[in-house]
């Protein structure tokens, strides 16, 4: 599919009506494939890695905190480390053959393209599984959650991997080359000449600084015998930060670079670490979000929902003030250097995620741990070995909530140099400087899809999750009227066809939200002109950020109020705060893990897009 | 406190810094003071109206069903045409003595800060009694609802009307001065001459010509016996709309007024009517939504929730797409005719708006005929009595959902007049026109400031229901622990404590919101200057609308799938379905009866204070 979608592209842009350029298209085309291919590449090696140290770690912990600690880590920083690697080495090489950044951007459509549907359609798939394994398994027939005798077992447990380590392999991969091609267009949008060169150029160092920074840091992530796991992901995360830095300043100073980039970037990383760790607040059972969200559910469900979602909406607050703050900062102090204002922020996104190497590792190493626990109480092992790897687990939410943080502020930065680059690809198809003015009727009617877009493109994962979750029980039911020896465990259930049909149902339920990525921004831009286009990107990345936030934290409380109530507070588990914490939970499942962190995505998606397509959309539109 | 405000507004504004004029600024408190009393005295009259018609209406279903449909829509209406009227009496008396539209903004800002107070205060005091008086009664005590024993009956009651009539009344006025207001300046604002008297004037005459038209399609509304009480109401909505176009077009023709403004009020009631039948469809009981709801409510509370949440987003789409239609019809339609678009938009805005007495008459009706059908079943009447008042009730429903599409159509249409009413104070103030890009990072950066507004201000609404619910659910408790006498029924509970407990809460819990409508936008203006002002309007306005529909929607659609289920369908009263569905009830509630019906005006009051502080932004501000 990605390989036709490819085709269609590689066609119609660069070489579209106005200046037909096939041999142009095809290398888009190429590049669009390549980019799809390695970010699969990452999600897939992510995969393979997590499987591996889940057996592992669990076994480590039988001998001692630090040895599991230290193994799963490792295996989380291969990936981190080889996600960035190949991002790096697939941006340098093709920027080395064409020295034009609009082949990168192909390949971040690719990237990002791929990372749409594995994200959305991996959430569909594990959420859909699981939902229907506890209706049917824990409710209906009394049987405990992962019992062989449900047929969608094996389709729970392969949802769990595809959903939360490929998803994030694929989407760290994709915001990381979306932030570089961001900047890269910026810079080249900048008069011919050294200067241009240089600050094209100049993302792919900070990279480099970046993956430099990460590999030094992750020697200071040790855990003594009796350490604390939690400590050591933050001073790796602040060692590692502090570190690029210091090697920006230093190959600014050096190189004799303007030091507006270097200011650009650290405004960029600090913000970036303060939302990550205020973001914590809202989820962390600490705090009071959670503790208040466990206390009101002895009222019942409906109290624990109301509570959630307006926290979730109040979470947006600080977040959408430091998004905002960060934005001002990085335009200004680039500004103040005599660059363009939307370099800094290009420069900041870079900036924030290019330490990802380091980010990725300890939120790989959440999943890790957590798979590790369950292995551990399935195999029987010891108390003790079972309490070590609590420990190491609860270090990895903590880590989760901080990632969150770090990339949805990186996200936002990077779909608003996107938007500056749309402009700026304008501006050079057309000749003409875009103005997206909110005084202008067709910028306002642009803005107010582009604000629908969001909501949208989530109520249709959300009810896609819920109707493929009733026809995988249709099957379960099915499976078990056809053939009573299941249920007594004397015949094995057909296992594949559950996978299959979470699958077909998952990559169907994919057409509609794919469309609202791709065809929704061509469509405005094409009927309604490239100002309106500018205004609907515009809408979409102010209500995506809302949404995005609202869903992913209000998700993220529910799970963690459920958590705390289950570990003996308010009557603990069975009592009635805890049935309501458990709906709470189940209603933030598709909030955080299906619609939440595909908003991100899909915010790149059309803003990549809109990039991709600038030069059609300027020559042409129908009332533009 | 409302005179307070008023003072403290009418000082500083016109008044300020730059060219203090104390009487200018006396004279704007006195109208905003104005204002107030009476959007106070609407929503006063509605409630009186509607608590004696409530009565009258169950003794007339008596006698026959259209006799009480007759009875009740005449109550309805006496408020309709009673606050269109006082409305226009206010605004156009003002605008005689003072020809200036800026003191008729005064007023208009009164009347909305009002509104504001009424319906979020409101809102929160009815959740708070209706679910403190649940859990404790019900729930805990396990005695039925309104039993006379709960300390908190009364105030549940008192809630209900204050909720639902009073906020109700308030809210209408304030929105129709609002577009009033916006359209008056925007003509205000064209060069000084006969089209410039006309054109601020103009407005008022299609409001004259709307309650005309609302009182001859008020005969249109009767209902045989055996007849359709819905019909009729869809018919008077008609037979209105219809009969204010042929009367403006009337009106332009023979006057040899500008074309433009009768093709935008056409074209803002043909919308406004689209929007209203479609929003019907996701909170209809016969359309697919509901039922679907309904139906996975069977696999418990969680899917309700989710489902109706995927539902509450999905609904935003149509009517987005209905309002950017209606900005671009009226905005082009007037330009054509060589006036400026954005006084098409707010023409449009006033043209909606000016059918509002029908509106408003087919909307109390609801409230009323509800209350109606409360009153025969604890009376003990007949059951054919209690069927009358069911049809009665149902048309109600379907009247209150369009009604409800029309209000925020005409809300979204009304604001962005607001905003460039804004604009246009500005550049008169500061003879510089705004230039309001998403290309500038103070735009921006004001913009997601604005984006957050909304959520904000909703979750403090929803915090404040369930916190105070808490305190009064105590109060309750300590009366039964304190005399034992009250749960035997010997002893009668303080029921004016509940409702003092129940006031004050919800007025100490105003502040926050009322600190977002009001302190945010100054604060955004005065810092960051009258671009970042106007991409905060933008913004809040964006997701104001978004967030208004969802919210309402949503609400909407879980009340009406629990009605479903009552009605006998998926098990029935009882049920586990049942059970799921009361649940997303009670979610539901404060969606839409206390946050999702604020949002509209808090983004009207926003924009009037940014308009009516414009001159003092313009002239001064930190960073700006």
């Amino acid at each position: 599919m990605g390989i036709i979608i490819a085709l269609v592209f590689g066609l119609d842009i660069e070489g579209g009506f106005a200046n037909p350029d096939l041999g142009r298209g095809l290398q888009m085309a190429f590049y669009f494939v390549v980019g799809s291919v390695l970010s699969a590449g990452a999600g897939y090696m992510g995969m393979t890695v997590a499987v591996h140290a889940n057996v592992r770690t669990a076994t480590a912990a039988n001998e001692s905190l630090s040895k599991a600690f230290n193994l799963s880590f490792r295996a989380g920083s291969v990936m981190g480390l080889s996600t960035v690697g190949i991002a790096i080495l697939g941006m340098s090489t093709i920027y080395l053959i064409t020295k034009d950044p609009n082949y990168v951007l192909g390949f971040s459509l690719g990237a990002s393209m791929l990372a749409l549907l594995a994200k959305a359609g991996g959430g569909i798939y594990t959420k859909t599984a699981d939902i229907a394994a506890d209706l049917v398994g824990k409710i209906e027939a009394g049987i405990p959650e992962d019992d062989p005798r449900n047929p969608a077992v094996v389709a729970d447990n392969v949802g769990d991997n595809v959903g939360d380590v490929a998803g994030m392999g694929a989407d760290i991969f994709d915001s990381y080359v979306a932030s570089v091609v961001a900047a890269m267009l910026l810079g080249f949008s900048l008069p011919k000449g050294e200067e241009q060169i240089i600050y094209t150029a100049f993302p792919l160092i900070v990279c480099a600084l970046g993956i430099l920074a990460s590999v030094i840091g992750m020697f200071f992530v040790k855990v003594e015998e009796g350490g604390r796991p939690g400590k050591a992901l933050n001073t790796g995360t602040i060692v590692t930060s502090v570190l690029l830095a210091v090697f920006v300043a230093i190959v600014v100073l050096v190189g004799g670079f303007n030091m507006g980039v270097m200011w650009a970037t650290i405004g960029g990383i600090v913000t970036g670490i303060i939302i990550g760790f205020t973001s914590d607040y809202y989820t962390n059972d600490v705090k009071h979000p959670v503790q208040y969200t466990s206390k009101v559910s002895t009222s019942g469900s409906a109290i624990n929902i109301i509570t959630g979602i307006s926290y979730g909406f109040l979470s947006v607050v600080p977040s959408i003030i430091g998004i905002a703050s960060a934005t001002l900062i990085s335009y200004f102090v680039a500004q103040a250097y005599g660059l363009p204002g939307v370099y800094g922020v290009g420069i900041a996104a870079v900036g924030l995620l290019s330490i990802s190497g380091m980010i990725v590792s300890s939120d790989a190493y959440g999943p890790i741990v957590d798979n590790a626990r369950g292995i551990a109480e399935m195999a029987g092992m010891d108390e003790e070995v079972i309490r070590k790897t609590d420990v190491l687990d609860s270090a990895g939410n903590t880590a989760k909530a901080i990632t969150k943080g770090f990339a949805i502020s990186a996200a936002a930065l990077t779909v608003l140099a996107l938007f500056a680059a749309y402009s700026e690809l304008i501006a050079a198809a057309t000749g003409i400087q875009l103005v997206i003015s909110l005084r202008d009727p067709m910028v306002i009617a642009g803005a107010m899809l582009g604000t629908a877009a969001p909501p949208f493109f989530s109520a249709l994962l959300m009810l896609s999750v819920t109707h493929n979750a009733f026809d995988m029980i249709a099957e379960i039911r099915k499976q078990w009227a056809d053939e009573p020896g299941i249920l007594k465990g004397e015949v094995e259930p057909d296992y594949e066809k559950c996978v299959e049909l979470a699958s077909q149902d998952a990559i169907s339920a994919l057409i509609g939200p794919g469309l609202i990525a791709v065809a929704l921004p061509l469509a405005v831009g094409f009927v309604m002109g490239p100002e309106a286009l500018g205004g609907f990107l515009g809408g979409s990345i102010l209500t995506g950020i809302v949404f995005a936030l609202f869903m992913s934290n209000a998700g993220g409380l529910w799970d963690n109020a459920k958590k705390f109530i289950e570990s003996g507070n308010f009557g603990g588990k069975g009592s009635d705060a805890h049935k309501a914490g458990v709906v709470g939970d189940t209603v933030g499942d598709p909030f955080k893990d299906t619609a939440g962190p595909s908003i991100n995505t899909l915010i790149t998606v059309m803003s990549l897009v809109a990039s991709t397509f600038a030069p059609v959309i300027g020559a042409f539109s129908i009332f533009g």
